[in-house]
């Protein structure tokens, strides 16, 4: 438990702040392919051309931001999608940016 | 006519660049106060606390991603909303961000 790092509540996320975490093209995937597997996805798993440390900020970006939620299974630290608690915040913004017309762009 | 400036076609909106533009405040700003008026606003009218040159530089920005027309109207540079094109190309963004959900975050 105390490997968890901290999350923001529901009533904390921010309109800018989740956007500043989605206008960066690998944090948009990273979101994406959570969304398109409908799973949890272990950090070294995701589809993307970065260093370690940078998926590292990436993930800890999206997490400040609300957008994924982290945990430890064993060593492996797994992201889950907050999709509900998205949804809720600001609804329809996750299904706009990953519909396949938006990802066609 | 020759002062129309030039504006791209919906098969040239791109999803970086329109999130690009809406991830500034001020960008969103003007969105959102265009929405809400459902009619032109020319430059001079909008509520935004920026320099005349800034304001230039936000209207070019959105103008460059598709999401303002801009045309004159004697010598005033008038900006209409392309939210029939913004919908075509990216069904539902502009609604997701100006959702009172979203507006209140």
């Amino acid at each position: 438990m105390g490997r968890t790092p901290p999350h923001p509540e529901v009533s904390q996320f921010g309109l800018q702040q989740v956007l500043e975490a989605l206008v960066d093209p690998v944090r948009r995937s990273i979101v994406t392919q959570l969304d398109a597997a409908g799973a949890d996805i272990k950090c070294g798993a995701f589809d993307m051309a970065v260093s370690k440390s940078t998926a590292t900020h990436h993930f800890k970006v999206l997490r400040e931001a609300g957008l994924i939620r982290q945990h430890y299974v064993g060593t492996s630290r797994m992201n889950t999608l907050r999709r509900a608690e998205m949804d809720e915040a600001f609804p329809g913004l996750l299904d706009a940016l990953t519909s396949p017309q938006a990802q066609a762009r």
